[in-house]
């Protein structure tokens, strides 16, 4: 029996009960992450300039663009959906998947949801089922896949959301082998372009690319069911002989399910999740040890090599540089106490505490942690005060919120109304952030994508 | 600089001047054949089901879906016409580039053509620089890319498509490097699912993607212009460290151009072009031997191994397989001295006649033609008759309609005729065939799409 075709057996398997609590509740962070980061994201460049583009989100249709008054197709809609909402490298991401899980799949969740009149639990599982997938998949190409430079978010992503979709479709097992087996064909998306809007187009297309697939599937598309395990298939081509193991992506289908992982987390900070752990050991540094900026007289930064690669930009001068910047992102948490949207945007780069902060600032790989050890999200700061005084903080783990240490719902709310409050009104943004919370009572979607309707003009 | 500047720079020295009158006539041979095989495949399943679903074609816009009556957006019109045109692998070729230059290419210089109002001589010039990167390209990374598993069309046509968009959009030199460097973050399409509707999804996808990657960068969008050298970029993570070389990507940038070169061609048979050198010696053995199909004991086709991989199907059941199949394709040409697009039609494949002779029907690689020696497109044909006797055919080169041996003005006009009747009427293809014959005088490429327009209700 094909890969896919056992997959397609799994994933319908999966019934109502499968939302534990503790799923359910890691799900609706995950969606009112995913609306919030959504909402900051489209109005960045990259959202407006493919809003813009002729012939995108000028088909009829009830799907709205999130935060304007544009409804169009389900397609197009999850595209510029998904471009905003990884527009600032803002939303949820998971160690075991190596990107962002929520992204490729909630942006076609919802524009299918609201064109089909379906309701919050029917998304919410049909989200379990699309995390399931990627994460599952992700275990079967890591970290060969990440290393040689493909985009996991996008090339892993686009089958997540083609079965996220299939499911919700409610495809018979045939149908979802087939959006499960086109999906691939349309996967794509190189770490090259990180650090450019090209990043937040590979969500735009995968998720697109995901719904295609599995409406073409729908209206009866073929494809090779073999396409994962073929000699000319997505393990070989992607990854390479002996590069991957077939077995994650079929075995031991049981609660706990990835969605409620200790993995997945909310990023507390407006910047690449690789900088994470350097910036909360900072911001403990500061607050623990009573430093300001101006005591400083050097600053080091020993991330994880994994994590530095991309990260090492000891001058930037975007927004988009400084958010894949670990020195500026580290200068900013001692100089502010925090990391904030508002840190990316034109003149903050520039202000001069901060340029004096990174001319001190050096950042190199940690010695002591192996490149594939263990402790691939780990980090060691040290601050060299003006007195002479050294101190440090190292930490072996991943620093995010999420499996034991979750938002509460104010630190929700928080970082909800920072980033929402870029295109909607308090008032509509504490009724959205309600109803979502409240997803699993919803009978139909469009209750809750009415309220992210601007209130105004077209927005592009 | 970068790479992608440098090729940019190339594409944009390239002047009128370079449609000598070879290249015109290449070009014209190409757009013709394209536009024949578009008409035939916009009937397909594939390309029905595509123009189908939901938020497909449905964008206002004045760019024509070939052969119906829909107009819409020049991205939608170019997918749907791109998965058209590759619906029956009837579409031309290239054995440099590894597969079809054509479609990845002319749906979406039609469209945009056809939204900017822009000339025929416009057109052309942007096709004569989409073949010319896509083969030079192919130069950078073949036969590996191919034999790894990557669909060159789809892959490398992501990055053609582009260049061709992005040249006739009159990108300027930074414009054109970054929907260059956009492209290949878009790149997809697997060999796995040749054989399935998913590899004319591919050109589809392709097309729409260059074309997207084109208008993404004329509206300001970025990507990072080493996307092709980076350690994690197209080169190192499409074919691996060590298995490619930029040279030809760069270098000699001067007539004869790629698509006046005599490795490209086009299809007399409307099945996979692998199959071709066997068809043309089993109708070249009849003819000169005199043989009928019911003296016929026995055949043995031994195609060169790389052929054979894809082609090795002994007892097809579909029109796909049995496009996909030499021993079919082999034996219906000794049966009807000819292999048309009739003979892939329900029940044809079932016939007695034609049963028998796959019964007596075997194929395997030719043990002379070594896999990585030249003869790439060679292959010998054997047949022994009822009485004893064998007589065989043997050839080391492809065999193709193009370079030394195009077809005459009347062997386009049957392979039009044949293609274009599926859905237009004889007097409309033949005043299109007139226009397209004068392609470079027609001002307006709205005079040769308002010929394809279908004279009654929407088609699909």
């Amino acid at each position: 029996m094909p890969v896919l075709a056992q997959l397609a057996a799994q994933v319908l398997r999966i019934e109502a009960g499968a939302l534990s609590p503790a799923a359910l509740s890691a799900a609706k962070h995950g969606i009112i992450d995913t609306v919030a980061v959504t909402l900051a994201g489209i109005g960045e460049p990259c959202a407006r300039i493919a809003l813009g583009t002729a012939g995108i989100a000028q088909a009829p249709g009830p799907c709205l663009v999130f935060g304007t008054e544009v409804r169009t197709s389900a397609l197009d809609a999850t595209f510029v959906n998904g471009v905003a909402s990884h527009a600032l490298d803002y939303d949820d991401f998971s160690g075991a998947f190596g990107g962002h899980q929520s992204v490729p799949i909630l942006p076609a969740l919802f524009a299918l949801a609201e064109a089909r009149q379906l309701s919050g639990p029917e998304l919410l599982l049909s989200y379990l089922v699309g995390v399931e997938v990627e994460i599952r998949l992700a275990r079967c190409v890591h970290y060969h896949h990440y290393d040689k430079g493909w985009h996991p978010t996008a090339t892993l992503g686009t089958v997540g959301a083609a079965a996220a979709a299939g499911h919700l479709l409610v495809l018979d097992a045939d149908g979802l082998t087939m959006a499960l087996a086109i999906a691939p064909s349309l996967s794509a998306g190189l770490k090259a372009n990180f650090g450019t809007m090209t990043k937040p187009l590979h969500v735009g297309q995968c998720g697109r690319n995901g719904l295609l697939a599995a409406l073409l599937a729908e209206g009866g598309f073929d494809a090779n069911p073999e396409v994962m395990e073929h000699h000319q298939g997505f393990f070989n081509v992607f990854n390479g002989p002996d590069r991957f193991d077939p077995a994650p992506l079929l075995e031991d289908w049981r609660p706990p399910f990835e969605i409620e992982a200790p993995t997945i987390a909310l990023k507390q900070f407006p910047c690449c999740g690789s900088t994470h752990p350097a910036i909360a050991l900072m911001l403990a540094l500061a607050r623990e040890e009573d430093i300001a900026a101006d005591q400083v007289a050097r600053i080091d930064i020993l991330p994880h090599g994994r994590r530095l690669r991309h990260t090492n930009t000891p001058d930037p001068t975007t927004a988009l540089e400084a958010k894949f910047s670990v020195q500026y992102v580290v200068a900013r948490a001692l100089l502010d106490g925090a990391v904030r949207l508002g840190d990316f945007e034109a003149g903050r780069i520039a202000e001069g505490e901060i340029q004096r902060l990174l001319s001190v600032t050096s950042a190199r790989p940690h010695p002591e942690l192996a490149d594939d050890g263990p402790a691939q999200w780990g980090a060691e700061v040290r601050v060299t005060l003006n007195d002479g005084r050294e101190v440090s903080r190292r930490t072996e783990h991943l620093i995010g919120r999420g499996g034991d240490d979750p938002m509460n719902r104010d630190e929700m709310w928080e970082k909800f109304l920072d980033c929402g409050g870029r295109v909607l009104a308090e008032d509509r943004l504490a009724a959205l952030f309600d109803a979502l919370w409240g997803i699993e009572d919803v009978r139909d979607i469009n209750q809750i994508t009415g309220l992210m309707e601007a209130q105004g003009r077209r927005t592009q």
